[in-house]
C-alpha cells in the first residue's frame, strides 16, 4: 500500500509544509519507501517529478522541500510497491493527455484481477495496477464523452459511477485531476482539512515543525488538503467514509460541511 | 529561436558535462532565456523537469548540472520564445504515451501557418507550433500503424517523410525518442559528435570545464551527443545537412561515417 497527499485551493501556494511531513512516511515513521512523486499545476501546464528511490533519501525531494513551487492542485505519492517492480515507470503520480489537457493520477490500493481491455492510445507503460486503472479511466471518460471535455459536474458523476466500479476490485483511494479540480475517492483511510480566514498555527505530525499560517496568507486564501492520515497533531481533519468522492475546488469540498478550520489547539 | 541538445549511448551515461555547456546559452553565452526542459529515458520510465524561467537562474537546472542521472537517451532545450507565451506548457521537451511507450519531443524553429486538424487524444495544451508538431505526429503515426508499434526501421522511413513534410512550414530541427532510439531531423543548425574507445579528453566552449572519458568509461562505452552548435571546442563535430534525418541507436548514427571520435587536441 502508499499514501498519498493531495492540495487544492483558490491562490496558487506552496506545499512545502505539508510535504515535509509526509516524506518521513517514506522510510522514518513509515516504510513507504518504493519510489515517490509529486505533480504541480502550474495554470495548465504541470511539473512533474517521479524518484523510484525513497523519498527520504532522494535529492529531488530535498529540492521539492525547500522550493515554494506555488500551485493551485498538487497530487503527491510514496509508493510501497505491491504489484509492479520499484522502477520509474512504476511511480505515482501518472499524467496523461486528453481534451488538450494535462490529467495527474494517483492510486493507494490494490486491484486484484483489473485487467481491462485497453487500446494503443492508453495502454500502460509499466506493470501496475494503478496504471492500467489510470488507462482505464482515460479510455472510459473518451468513449462517453467524445472528443470534447464535459462540464466538471458530467464529468464528476461519471467518474464516480466509475470509482464505484474500480472499487469492486480491491482498495482504491484515488486522487485525480486536471488542474481545475481536484477529485477524491475514499475506499479506506483519507483525510482532509480546510483551512481560511481566520488562519492559526499548524504543527506537522511526523516532523518537528509548526506554521503560523496567518503569517503567510491573506482574507481571502482558502486550502484543502487531503492526506491518507492527518499530516499535523493540532489540526481535526474530516475523515472520508468508504465509498466517499469528492470534488474540491478552489480550496472547498463541494456540498461538504466537514473539516474546515477546526483546531483542537493553535 | 532555440537550442536543442540529445544524448543516445549504449551504457546509462550521466549528461552533466554536456549540460553544463548547454545552460550558460540561456542567458550567458546566448539569449535563449524563455525556458528550458529535459527529458531522461530510465529503461522505459522518463524523468522529465521543465521550467519557465531561464536554466541560468533555475534551482532545478542546479540539480541536474550536479546529479549524474544515467540514461540512454536524453532530450533537452533552452527556448527562446517565437510563438507561445512564456509558460510551464509552452517548455519543451513535451512527453506523450502512445503504444505503452513515452515519447519526447523537442523541436528547434518556428512553422508557419501549420494548423494541422487534431482530434481529443492529441489535442496541444499549450499554444506553441512545436507541441502541434508533436501532436501531429503521434496521430500521424497512430493513424499509419494502428494500436501497435511497428518494427523501428519502418518508423524510422515513415518518421523521415513526416519530417520532410513539416519542414516545408518552416525550421523544422527535431529530437524524438521513445527510449529506443534517437530520431533527429536537421533543417538548419545540428552537430553531432560520437565518442568511444580510446576515449580522450574535452573542453567545453561555453564554460571553464573539461573532462577525461577515459577516466570514466569502458571500452564499450559509446555515447553520442548532438547539439544545435558544438559543446566543445577541442573536438571535430560533424555538420548535419538541411533535410537529413538520422537514427541514433546505442551511440550509433545508422548508416552514417561521419562524426566519430576526431579529437582536434587532446
Amino acid at each position: 500500500m502508499c499514501q498519498l497527499l493531495g492540495m487544492n485551493c483558490n491562490t496558487p501556494t506552496d506545499i512545502i509544509f505539508s510535504f515535509t511531513g509526509f516524506v518521513p512516511r517514506a522510510g522514518i515513521t513509515d516504510h513507504h519507501s518504493d519510489g515517490w512523486g509529486i505533480a504541480f499545476f502550474e495554470g495548465i501546464g504541470v511539473r512533474h517529478f517521479v524518484d523510484h528511490y525513497a523519498a527520504i533519501h532522494s535529492p529531488l525531494a530535498e529540492l521539492v522541500k525547500s522550493w515554494p513551487i506555488k500551485s493551485t492542485n498538487v497530487i503527491a505519492h510514496i509508493r510501497k510497491a505491491t504489484q509492479g517492480r520499484i522502477a520509474l515507470e512504476n511511480c505515482h503520480p501518472f499524467v496523461r493527455q486528453l481534451w488538450g489537457r494535462n490529467w495527474v493520477f494517483a492510486h493507494n490500493g490494490d486491484l486484484k484481477e483489473f485487467h481491462p481491455t485497453l487500446e494503443g492510445l492508453f495502454t500502460p507503460i509499466g506493470c501496475t495496477d494503478s496504471e492500467r486503472a489510470f488507462c482505464y479511466l482515460l479510455q472510459a471518460m473518451q468513449q462517453q464523452f467524445g472528443n470534447n471535455q464535459p462540464p466538471r459536474a458530467e464529468l464528476a458523476e461519471f467518474l464516480q459511477q466509475q470509482c464505484h466500479i474500480l472499487a469492486q476490485y480491491g482498495t482504491f483511494n484515488l486522487m485525480f485531476s486536471d488542474g481545475d479540480a481536484l477529485y477524491v475517492h475514499c475506499s479506506t483511510n483519507l483525510h482532509y482539512i480546510v483551512r481560511q480566514h481566520p488562519f492559526a498555527s499548524a504543527a506537522l505530525a511526523d516532523e518537528e515543525m509548526h506554521v503560523d499560517f496567518s503569517q503567510l496568507t491573506s482574507q481571502q486564501d482558502r486550502v484543502a488538503i487531503i492526506a491518507t492520515s492527518p499530516l499535523t497533531n493540532n489540526e481535526i481533519w474530516c475523515q472520508m467514509s468508504p465509498g466517499q468522492f469528492i470534488v474540491f475546488v478552489d480550496g472547498m469540498p463541494q456540498g461538504e460541511e466537514c473539516g474546515q478550520n477546526r483546531i483542537l489547539s493553535a
